[in-house]
């Protein structure tokens, strides 16, 4: 038996982390691999009565609740579903991980990127991704062609724009402390040509 | 305005905390002071939630996801109610704490006891009591006389006996490691005469 991958997707809201997780799994099923997609809550009936409580009662759940809640759920989606799969030979794409807890919360900074990374890798036993592919947007760049149109910059727009700035550093830096792990690519790139470049890299891990 | 007072009663089912929770609140009452009695999930809304995925899943919950949840639900109890509560001056009696959380897990052996606390510790931002009343009873002698009554004794209530005196000596071991914070107490003693030791003890930290 082929041994499991477990490949996620970061990057910002409308990065392209869809379609090229769609690409990527058309391409290695047709190699004959048994692909699961997935992202949290991932379907499992735990992690979406979790998202429930997150979304329905928002304002009045404490920082710390709601992390240890989506830790619950990361806890849950990765326990029953993920290693289940990987330890069956399959291939997980998955869409966000813990990546992504970590650069949205340091962004906030409500509670530190290190601990939200030291309880998320608790809840998942450490389970890390062999790889990790990050569409990297400027996201300033793009928001300012679409301003430009109707010209509208208003002060929460531009409050906005720096939250966005903030995530993509913490995603950079991310990167740049796990060069192995990582795949950093420029979002911008088309369609087909980024998806060459991510199943050149998979390719040398099949 | 006099400072908030956060006093929690620890051991196992059937020791009688409830009866000097009580006893403990109205003789504070009698004393002007106000007291709020609670247990988690301590009636939040988003805790309530929590116990419903926990109850109604069993079986199906990851023992991390599970951990994590009830550490949920501790931040939301601690950080909405208790704090406030206390910040306000008022004296909290809680039945059950991060004590039970460590001594019940660590005598089921899925998780460790030093893992759970620091989870539980990181959910309420450190929040310790000023002070724990642990009612200690030796299960097995209290166990010894019900049965002798019956005669049965099959396997599985010789391990369940098991398990109630490995919680009973983590319990004993948590007081010996903070014997400022704990007060033991021979739960076999008389109801009136454990009140007057507990009120003895109270008085002189009000």
């Amino acid at each position: 038996m082929k041994p499991g991958l477990f490949i996620t997707l970061e990057g910002g809201d409308g990065s392209g982390k869809s379609t090229q997780a769609q690409l990527l799994g058309e391409w290695l099923q047709a190699q004959g691999r048994t692909v699961v997609r997935t992202r949290e809550p991932g379907g499992t009936e735990v992690g979406v009565a979790i998202r429930e409580i997150v979304l329905h009662h928002r304002g009045e759940v404490s920082p710390r609740a709601e992390a240890l809640l989506y830790a619950a759920d990361r806890a849950q989606h990765i326990g029953t579903l993920v290693r289940p799969a990987l330890a069956r030979g399959e291939i997980v794409i998955q869409d966000r991980y813990l990546d992504s807890s970590v650069a949205y919360q340091g962004a906030g900074r409500v509670l530190g990127g290190t601990e939200v990374r030291d309880l998320s890798l608790w809840a998942v036993e450490g389970l890390l991704p062999h790889l990790t592919l990050l569409l990297d947007l400027d996201e300033t760049a793009a928001r300012g062609r679409l301003d430009a149109a109707d010209k509208v910059f208003d002060r929460l727009e531009a409050e906005k724009g720096e939250f966005h700035a903030r995530v993509r550093a913490a995603f950079l830096d991310l990167a740049a402390a796990e060069p192995d792990r990582f795949l950093v690519l420029d979002a911008s790139l088309p369609v087909d040509e980024l998806a060459a470049l991510i199943r050149a890299r998979v390719a040398a891990l099949l």
